[in-house]
């Protein structure tokens, strides 16, 4: 389980969510109260998107709590839209390919949860990825692998949320396949550069934590309140999208419906 | 703080202490129990004598619980003597000269705990390093230079409880100088390759946790005990060294007097 | 392109050919002399086997030359049979698991050399890793799974020479049906923990240059000579396969037919 | 020796000097044609001033040419001054507070070359650092102890080109007092977010490369030109000093005279 924080609105250092409050994500990278467990130090990523199309990236196996990088970066950086991310791995190497978030042309992806026996269906969630996409895998995790599978039906021409729950179809479809019992756990975050969607989902009751905050000029969305605004931050409902777009939000229910690939 | 464990006995496989036992040294990594802090993330070392009298060095600045080489290591090389050290960071920086253990020549030394208000005794202390060993420093943590000036003192005639009692003096000394008001704490564990001193000792009345215990054929001394054999672990008691040689435990009073470099 | 080393006979320090000679492994991966680019710093690894059949790893994606942890494990630990290697990377990423050499139970494998146009035939080379083995592959590399397809007609039954041939046959197999141009290169060493196959072969005329030096008590395979004995390094002939056991050398012819998964 | 770059001009992209000339500084981390050695990948970084008094800082120990944050980072963001900075370690640690540039409040200093037997001057180089400075000392090269002298000067008044030329000469005359024979060579840029003072001195006749390019909109200073503009790099002449503002250059005689701590 990791944990991670989206943001879109104004224009603000990276810091202001990432490292300077109370519960920054930095803190919950040694601290987190609502995950599995509270120490989320197998690397970090930071995705932030400036003056171009594509998101710059900073990613690195480290913790997140020691890394003087991330820590200027972030008091450096300025951004309108963007992700970080502190991980916790469930079985796969440490590696910065293995950090989220990821990304691709102008997309970004970052993921906390688990697709249970993934070691059962990897090869199965692999071949979902098409060709034109399949060199653009650099990592070895579920969550890399779910993105593309994602990503590429939006080039299709679907839309995000439609993209993303068919992705998750499949995934439980070749989970029950395989006869695999552990649940689909599922919160993420997706974005363009102009519109994030967000999601909290799992095969079993027991989703991720997914807050959001919706203030007048901007949006963060959060495995956990970073700070005590407690009159702001919302639980996002299980099985739900939350779609946020200049600076406002909306909560949209997401279906998980049959399997495309079957 | 940090976590460490010391071995002295008959030739086993580094992993029997290090990794595989229920909370093992690379279990403290990440659930410490009895340290201020649950997550010793901030690197780790291990130092073994083998065939040589210098021993071998192994440090990164990985969490110790994520790291293969670790587990392959500690689970390939055999010893009679090793040392075994999880780090949570104090102030300094996480690079590998500033992981413990740290050797010279055919010692190693390895600490827990902190001397309050480094900062402000740093050069101070540095200072008691002689010219001949201040190029062996390679890092700059205060349990460097700690190990230096007690080493030092070794080299001219001292006997390694009397040189390391010494050095917490002067380093005492400089605190109340400098108007300190943290303690200094201090677990540590000293070798030649052949003989171990541990020690437990405080300028307050907290000293860091450390247990030994003593088999048939080997004797362990660790910040926390690393498996169910409570009949055995037994806590060091405060101001103590723990002289350990020939798989056989002393104990003796630690005695921390006037400075020597006043 | 990389520089590596194999060594079988009387139980050495791997220091005496990883990092003392004039023109040791790790002098190789800074200097090398008869490479397409005189730097390996893309990482490293050492494989070694000790007290258990399974091999011990330490790999890192630091350049050798300034891995203080590389000096000290080569001048501390001793073996019969240990691969050394120095990376530079032909497109995939540093990272530890894309570093060789690879293990999976008592195997060790290592390669220089490249799987022209990779990218476009990379699906279908991993589409020959059988399901039993394809968990095991933790990386992203040609080379780890050439390797992984070697190993699984070794456990199938064929002999290691024969394994690697049909699998080189089939790579080179999936290069003309996806219209590659660009050669397969191979040098490469494998073993068992007691025999290492050794290997020089490529599809054009350009194979990876490959030396052995025999004496009395031990063999050493390496990508350059790594000393001043220029009466015993002699060069490994193309299309080649250098069996090593017991201190003595067999060269065999290599015979890379028709592709076996066709 | 090292490699390094300066900009200071209308605010362009890091990547249009760090990474996309033909012979930009990541490609002279791998292929430096003017350094006493091509391959300069101990580690490397960027120091950058964006809206903040503050400079953002990304090192990393890794080689330059294979980090894809690096890429990221200088494809993303955009600067009015900068610097750049790959190493090639001469003797000290590979780590991040090793890493150039340096900095501290408001100024950023990097440096190519080496003060002859440091080892024998390091104590007595560090006694020359003023205790309010000697706390920002978090690494252990020459060159952070230089920037920290003359910035301790600058602090107390002397202006930049004055206090680096007292620094190297009380520098010098430790090397004299110490019987040291190697030369003092020193090529290196200093900034407080408006000026850069490069220079390019040595004690012997072989002072470190260094040149500038002055364009309409910018000036660049650096250890090799990363371009093709040959009519517009310039040699900076030995024992001048470059002071670049407004785009605009200055040259001036570098006078290392009198030590100022005897």
């Amino acid at each position: 389980m990791c944990r991670f924080l989206a943001y879109q609105g104004v224009p603000v250092f990276l810091e202001e969510f990432v490292s300077s409050p109370c519960h920054s994500l930095v803190h919950q990278s040694i601290h987190a109260t609502e995950a599995k467990t509270g120490t989320n130090g197998d690397g970090f990523g930071l995705g932030w998107y400036g003056d171009r199309p594509e998101p710059g990236l900073y990613r690195e196996i480290r913790p997140a709590w020691s890394d003087e990088n991330l820590l200027s970066i972030a008091r450096q950086v300025r951004s309108a839209l963007f992700f970080a991310h502190v991980r916790a791995a469930t079985g796969t190497a440490s590696t910065r390919a293995n950090c989220h978030p990821f990304s691709h042309g102008r997309w970004l992806f970052m993921h906390n949860g688990q697709i249970g026996g993934y070691a059962k269906v990897k090869r199965k969630l692999e071949a979902l990825i098409p060709d034109a996409l399949y060199g653009a895998r650099t990592g070895t995790t579920d969550s890399e692998a779910l993105f593309l599978i994602a990503l590429s039906r939006i080039e299709a021409g679907m839309d995000p949320m439609t993209a993303m729950a068919s992705a998750l179809a499949d995934a439980a479809a070749l989970m029950a396949e395989a006869s695999v019992r552990e649940p689909l756990r599922f919160a993420a975050a997706l974005s363009d550069g102009e519109t994030i969607h967000a999601f909290r989902w799992s095969s079993d009751a027991k989703p991720p934590t997914l807050y959001h905050c919706e203030q007048a000029d901007h949006v963060v969305i959060a495995s956990e309140p970073v700070d005590e605004r407690r009159d702001c931050w919302r639980a996002v409902p299980a099985n739900a999208c939350v779609v946020a777009r200049g600076g406002r939000v909306e909560i949209r229910t997401l279906a998980v419906g049959m399997p495309l690939a079957a």
